[in-house]
């Protein structure tokens, strides 16, 4: 194995290198070598100042695990999940790990990222993709357990109206996770062809224009990506209903609480889900339509343009393929 | 009866007048003439641009029924809700009135308050006070019910750790509404004075400066009255935590979102409850110190010093007497 390899390292600016030390692999973790990554809103948050992260971005990737204490893990095709807790707090020992104060967090903190030729997670984070889902739609596996985890928080009877605000990737695959479970899903976005694509058992779409008939909503899932979101959230909801935050803003908002209180709002911080849950819906919903949302492909060391097309207003998942 | 009466009018500023007309009193509606009411934080915030209220403010009271269509209530010493149903939509069907798009709201939205010598609300909202309960205990009336909705909207198993962050009126009756049921409950302030009245059934207390060695709370109740509260709350918070919103600022506040997504906080905004819930509570826990919370008494004429005194950082609840 040799000592150096290529990533997207971010120092301030972007850069591709090819000459970033191979991150070193602690007991119980893997070497994984990356097959796929794909580009995330997060990513830009991060170049924008958020948690003020230097080092090899990106952690949503499907790879192969090239070494890992336990030599049945060699070989096999997986994801991760990207918070790497400490195993023995007392979070860690209930179960939410994800929530452990002293984890770090692939290519967001403390921990380079899989826009690289090689990263590193605790075995314990890898889940083994089958071999019938092609790495187009095990991409999605991150952002899709993400979306379930609303359905984890909060228990969904299914009559409820649902609106989802955002047609980016993450809000496209909220409405598609709610969908499964819930017969009135409206997606609210701006951009007409991103709605088009977004259309799945019965989701109904509108342009942000049409806001006002969507009053009243049950339940209200914010993810914009962008910090105006919530306020929108709050005019939807109806009296006594559910907001769940999904976007992750990097600036401080200007935001008037006191609808909140006046109308009795619940606003539910959403953040990862298990992998597990997102795998088990690509499995039971083998007609979701995820590789839709695959913009584009580029090799790594077009890493730069790769991050400009994703920033264009009609990008959903851009690609990045590593070492396929 | 008069035509006119004396009351305290915002017009833009505050005035004592002698000449305000006595409000009709409608179908189903009580007059009700005003004995003791008081001066909330709420009616300070409308002084400042809140819902650009213009007319008579004040909604809390004790007072004795004047007229109503039914005679069995003419002469009843009583307590009102403060918001008037219109009774006839989907909220009001589901016995939710006080989320009624259409109400009008005791002096503060529509609707002549009851810093006045008489005021009118529908006989629904009227609550007998019984004789075993002065003035100076019942008038916590409104506050304490709103304490008391907490327990209405979270169910509370008592082993939690609770702090209650804001040492005015409504935080310490948090405190005291959250003590009737939960063990471990801090209350956070900035007055030694305010805290050291606030003691009662085990209740802890810290100065604000304590804050560090409070993280971690399972329940964080933001009743500081200030717009910087929610992120002190979000700050006290465990993963996971629940924090009430009780706070009712008119200013759009600065906020830092991400916290609440990363560490999947609920934040539910908590506003008025049902009378009959703290009358019961004042029934049930004869010793709940709540006299202590007056601070002063003025007649109407002195309402402008009467808000003054509100004002001073020390104050709890200023009542004005109006025709005891």
């Amino acid at each position: 194995l040799a000592a150096t390899m290529a990533a997207a390292l971010f120092d301030g600016r972007l850069r591709y290198v090819t000459d970033h030390p191979v991150p070193a692999r602690k007991p119980g973790w893997a070497l994984i070598r990356v097959r796929t990554a794909g580009i995330c809103k997060t990513d830009r948050e991060l170049m924008k100042g958020y948690r003020e992260f230097r080092g090899v971005l990106g952690h949503e990737f499907i790879g192969v695990v090239e070494e890992s204490d336990d030599p049945v893990w060699t070989g096999r095709r997986v994801a991760g999940e990207i918070n790497a807790a400490c195993g023995c707090c007392e979070w860690c020992a209930q179960g939410l790990g994800r929530h452990c104060p002293h984890r770090t967090t692939l290519g967001i903190v403390n921990h380079d990222g899989c826009l690289a030729e090689y990263c590193v997670l605790p075995v314990a984070n890898l889940i083994e993709i089958p071999a019938t889902i092609p790495d187009e739609r095990a991409i999605l596996l991150e952002p899709l357990s993400a979306a379930c985890e609303i359905l984890e928080q909060l228990p969904v009877r299914g009559e409820e109206r649902i609106v989802v605000i955002g047609d980016g990737r993450l809000g496209i695959l909220c409405a598609w996770a709610l969908a499964t479970v819930a017969s009135d899903v409206t997606l609210l976005g701006r951009h007409a062809g991103k709605l088009a694509l977004a259309q799945w058992r019965g989701i109904k779409t509108a342009l942000s224009a049409d806001f006002t008939t969507l009053e009243g909503a049950d339940i209200v899932v914010e993810a914009t990506g962008s910090g105006q979101g919530i306020s929108a959230a709050i005019k939807l909801c109806r009296p006594r209903g559910v907001i769940i935050l999904k976007s992750t803003v990097a600036q401080p908002q200007n935001i008037n609480l006191a609808p909140i209180v006046i109308n009795e709002l619940s606003v539910i911080g959403s953040r990862c889900g298990r992998f597990g849950d997102g795998l088990q819906m690509i499995q039971d919903f083998p007609d979701m339509p995820l590789p839709k949302m695959i913009t584009a492909r580029y090799p790594l060391a077009q890493v730069e343009d790769a991050f400009i097309r994703a920033a264009r207003s009609d990008a959903l998942k851009v690609l990045l393929d590593i070492s396929l």
